[in-house]
């Protein structure tokens, strides 16, 4: 397991296998990288764990794959990226925007070039991304694949997207990127001190639907994104709303 | 071996694989040409012969995998195309235009809006297209990879072309393609017919040039395209111009 690291070579965007089942896709994937120039390739939790020698043979020599960074688990593959994109052909339910995969390369470039780090998050073959991932994304990138023969394989989707990074738009004149963007790590400080608040208050009712009230709570927040500024003021609001509430005895003292 | 069929469903590019040598590759571009709507696959000379167990093992139960067409050589498999397109990273000292593959398919969007057949061309695995072939294509197309891994899988190479089919861009307005365009089988007739007249006539020397003199003639006519009037008038004027030369005693008998 390592840690997030540095890129390498000119800022592009980092991409991320949530859980990925065979060895040959993760060479797959590493070979085509190689091949649109981008580097950094992170793996959450593979299946077959790592290094996997199926992956070797199928990345044809691809640098990306001696580089690639292994995580235990989606939060610590992504905890340093300011914004995600989920690759995802199943409409999910939540209020995100949907790109194209040029709309959101063209988007990341903006990022990039605002000294972002950008994520693509591809999930794992048979069962897709997570639902905790895809809400933790500020859009969602679908590709259009025929209805009646959706199933893409996983390193052809990371092709198109890293085809599309490298030959697509430039980024758009007017989209104007957070300064100061919190990552992903911040975020998740905020939504764990939100739900702890929520679960003391009873907000949760009933209890069962307490992953689905997050869902929406978290999609709302990760669509626009937050700096790590606005991070900070929420959790002070969350502190303040919270004084003289249950445990807060102690505070009374004061 | 199978004559070129008609057109299946919507007008798209047909996709000709040109000595494919992997049956996992060419079972791999049936899938993906499924995924994005592209239902027509051409493969010829196949190295391993047809069926083949290995391209169905990959093809995922794409039905473009049933339907593909298997020709004995490149010039049936392209016969009754009208421009053909070819997919290479090797620069071949062509006077040839080089396109995108978004360019590539916008200009494809048009001439199949005019009713012309447009082909596709992948060259096999290792060697990639041969000059034959992309000599007579109309452009090349060449995908952005990194000059320091430039390898692609050919899987791949369809995969980017049938995503920038599906996703791509409009037919461009100002296009105008040719009507009456002069198939694949037309342009070979006037070829032949041309060097015939010219080997007769002593043009090529020394005569080991010829491959690469008649090259450098196909390229100038399958780079604009021609009428199929264009071909019976250009043929009309070899004639012409040949007329009481050589052979033409009995001519002269007139």
């Amino acid at each position: 397991m390592t840690e997030p690291g540095a890129a390498s070579g000119a800022p592009a965007p980092v991409f991320i296998l949530v859980g990925p089942q065979m060895g040959e896709n993760i060479g797959a994937c590493a070979r085509v990288m190689g091949n649109f120039a981008i580097s950094q390739l992170r793996l959450a939790a593979p299946r077959d764990g790592w290094p996997n020698p199926a992956a070797q043979a199928m990345a044809a020599g691809s640098p990306v794959l001696d580089n690639a960074q292994v995580f235990d688990d989606f939060e610590a593959a992504v905890a340093d990226c300011h914004t995600l994109y989920a690759t995802t052909a199943r409409p999910r339910g939540m209020v995100k925007p949907v790109l194209t995969a040029r709309q959101a390369m063209a988007r990341a470039r903006s990022e990039l070039e605002a000294g972002m780090r950008v994520g693509v998050l591809f999930g794992a073959e048979k069962s897709g991304l997570p639902n905790a991932a895809v809400t933790r994304a500020s859009a969602i990138v679908t590709l259009p694949v025929d209805p009646d023969f959706a199933s893409l394989n996983l390193a052809m989707a990371c092709g198109v997207m890293a085809h599309e990074w490298r030959a697509g738009d430039p980024a758009p004149d007017m989209f104007e990127p957070l300064a100061d963007r919190a990552g992903a790590a911040e975020m998740e400080g905020l939504y764990a001190h939100l739900q702890d608040e929520l679960e003391r208050a009873g907000f949760f009712y009933p209890p069962e639907k307490t992953p689905l009230m997050m869902q929406n709570l978290i999609n709302g927040f990760a669509r626009g994104g937050l700096t790590s500024q606005e991070v900070r003021t929420l959790r002070g609001v969350i502190k303040a709303l919270t004084l003289g509430r249950g445990k807060a005895r102690i505070v009374r003292e004061d």
